[in-house]
């Protein structure tokens, strides 16, 4: 049997969430991001947080400018939109009550 | 956009988890389970879950026996085998470890 394809699939679940919590009140490099899901072991490799970008900018949750860099190209720097902000405290709701829902369930 | 997508997701990630934990020391038939689950909003429609409970037998975590019943036909009557007691343990240590991931996340 693969176990870890069900862990992965709860990781899964709530990669979204996570981005949206680290883009909370700040700005961060896709870099920034990769490095925090990845310690948190919520992604493997970088190729995984791109696709997930552009669907989360084509929802109009999060947007980006470019910034200027000392040494190198220019780097799209992520925000959270208006509209991100309130989708976050929305998931933040779903995430409260699937965890209300596991409690229960571990007591049944 | 669709939040409805997002939220959905992250339910879905939990489901089989769920599962386990509602057999977790009791046997019970798949239309408690549904029950269960759809009380928890977690399916909406009953034909979500037997493929998953056939995944789960096929991984050997859970079996069943037949039980005659007063009437209508026998039904299948579901419950953990050792060895879904033992994932039942790693998938509660891995949704403790999200918790801790979304905890941190939402403190930096």
């Amino acid at each position: 049997m693969n176990i870890d394809n069900v862990k992965s699939q709860m990781r899964k679940g709530i990669l979204e969430y996570c981005i949206l919590l680290i883009l909370n009140n700040e700005k961060a490099y896709a870099s920034d991001i990769i490095r925090i899901l990845q310690e948190a072991k919520l992604i493997v490799v970088e190729g995984t947080l791109y696709p997930l970008l552009t669907r989360l900018k084509n929802m109009e949750v999060l947007s980006y400018e470019w910034i200027e860099s000392v040494q190198g190209p220019p780097r799209k720097y992520y925000q959270l939109t208006a509209q991100g902000q309130a989708v976050l405290t929305e998931l933040g709701t779903a995430w409260d009550e699937i965890n209300e829902t596991i409690n229960h369930l571990k007591k049944i």
